[in-house]
C-alpha cells in the first residue's frame, strides 16, 4: 500500500493558528475528509477531493478515510483545534485497531494543532499555569459516573480543569451538575473562563466567579476552564478585562 | 504607556510548529527576551536586541520584560512550546501582580503554541484520546506531597498523565519514585511514552512497558506520557513501531 493518511489539526478558528506543518499536509492531500465546517476551511484546489460529513458519525469518516488511503489516496482527516484531543486522531485508531489488517500497515501521521484550552487560556492570561487536567464533559461515550468520579478526583487534588464538550442540546443538564460538583469543594470566587468560538469572528469569552456560573452561558463551541484554588484575577485600570493566572508556586513561598 | 509585552509560544524545536500568528509577533517585537536556546531560534534582525538568560531566573527574565515594555519597547518573551503550559505566562503575571502597579496597564498579549504534550503525541498516535492531566513534577514550586498527591489523584482516576520536567541533575529520583507510584494501580504492560527533543535532530522517542521503565530514560529535554488503563498498543506488520492510542469510549461499548 502506497496511500498516506495525515490526521491535520487546524487549531482553531483563525488561520493564523495552522502551523506551517499541517498547512503542507494539506497541501500534500488528495482528499480531505471531515465535518462539514472543517472541510470548508481547507483552500480549494482543482485536484482536491472533498468528503464533508455531519459530526455524528466519527468512526465511519475514520473508516472511509482509511480505504480510500488503502487505495492508494493521499488522505487528510481534518480536525479543529488539536486532532489528539477530543477529536478524530483516536477515532481514526480505533478504526485502524477493529477495521481491515491491512490498514495496519498504512503510513498513519498526525500533525498536532492549537486545542482549544491553550487558545482559550491565552486570551486570558495563564489560568493553566499550573497543573491541570483536560476533560469531556460528554457522557455519550463514557457513563456519567466516570465523569462525575474524574471530575471530583481533579478538584480535590486542586487541579485546574478545562472542559471539552460542555453542552449540547442532547445534553443540557451535565454542565451544571459539574458546577455544581466543583462548588462542593471550590470557593465561591474561583475564576470561571467561558471561552466561546475562539479566533473565530463569533469569538466571545466571559469570566465570571463560581457563585455566578450558569450552564445557559456556554454552547457547543465553548470551552470552560474552571480555576484552581490558586487561580488569581488581576485587576486593571480603567476597566479593562482582568488578567486570569494560576501562580506556577503551590503551598510554597515562591 | 504605550509598550506592548507578548508571551510567544515557539511550539517544539522544528519551525515547521511555529504559528504564522507567533511568527508575526516576533516579527513586530523589538525586543525578545527569554532562555538562550529560545532566544536563539528567533531569526536576526539588524533593528532586533535579544536578550538571552539563563533558565533558572524566570521571575528576574519577566521583570525585566515588563520593564522593557513600560519604556516603549515591543517585547517578545520566548518560550518553547506553548507558553501557558510551565513556562513563562505565569511567571510574568506573577511578576505583574507583585510587580509595579503600573505594569497592570501594559497591553500583555499571549499567542499559544504546540505544547510538548501535543507533539509527543502526535507522534506515537493518540494517547491523550481520552482524559488526560498534565502535571510538572518538580518540586522546586510545590512540595512533593502535592506532586505525589496530585499523580496518585490522577491515577486512580484513570486520567491519562503528561509528565513535565520529570528529571534534572537536581532532582534525580523524584521520576523513579512517580512510576512506583503509578505501578501500584496501572498494570505492567501500561504504555510509557518517553518523547525526546520532539521536533528537534536529536529527538528519540520510546514506548515502554511500565514494568521496564526506568528513570534513566528521561533527561531534561524529556516529556513522559503514562497511558490510561484503556491506552492500548496496535501492532504493526514488518517490525514498524506500534501506534498507542487511548480510546474515546470508557466503560461503554463504543
Amino acid at each position: 500500500m502506497t496511500g498516506v493518511l495525515t490526521i491535520v489539526g487546524l487549531g482553531p478558528g483563525d488561520p493564523r493558528y495552522l502551523t506551517p506543518a499541517a498547512a503542507e499536509a494539506l497541501a500534500s492531500a488528495t482528499d480531505i475528509v471531515g465535518y462539514g465546517p472543517y472541510v470548508d476551511r481547507v483552500p480549494e484546489r482543482p485536484d482536491l477531493r472533498k468528503h464533508a460529513s455531519d459530526n455524528r458519525v466519527e468512526l465511519d469518516r475514520a473508516r472511509f478515510a482509511l480505504d480510500l488511503a488503502a487505495k492508494g489516496a493521499s488522505v487528510a482527516v481534518v480536525s479543529g483545534g488539536d486532532p489528539g484531543v477530543f477529536a478524530m486522531a483516536a477515532a481514526v485508531f480505533e478504526a485502524v485497531e477493529n477495521g481491515d489488517p491491512s490498514w495496519r500497515g498504512l503510513d498513519i501521521r498526525v500533525e498536532p494543532g492549537i486545542t482549544a484550552m491553550l487558545a482559550a487560556a491565552a486570551r486570558v492570561g495563564a489560568p493553566l499555569g499550573g497543573d491541570f487536567c483536560a476533560m469531556s464533559l460528554s457522557d455519550n461515550l463514557k457513563p456519567w459516573e466516570v465523569v462525575e468520579a474524574r471530575l471530583r478526583a481533579a478538584v480535590a487534588a486542586d487541579f485546574t480543569v478545562a472542559l471539552y464538550n460542555p453542552i449540547s442540546s442532547a445534553r443540557p443538564w451535565q454542565l451544571g451538575a459539574a458546577f455544581e460538583i466543583v462548588a462542593e469543594t471550590r470557593g465561591p470566587d474561583t475564576p470561571i473562563i467561558l471561552a466561546r468560538a475562539v479566533g473565530r469572528t463569533d469569538e466571545r469569552i466571559r469570566i465570571v466567579p463560581l457563585a455566578e456560573v450558569e450552564a445557559s452561558m456556554a454552547d457547543m463551541s465553548t470551552i470552560v476552564i474552571i480555576g484552581a484554588s490558586t487561580t488569581r484575577l488581576i485587576e486593571r485600570p480603567e476597566s479593562a478585562t482582568p488578567y486570569v493566572y494560576t501562580p506556577r508556586s503551590y503551598g510554597v513561598r515562591p
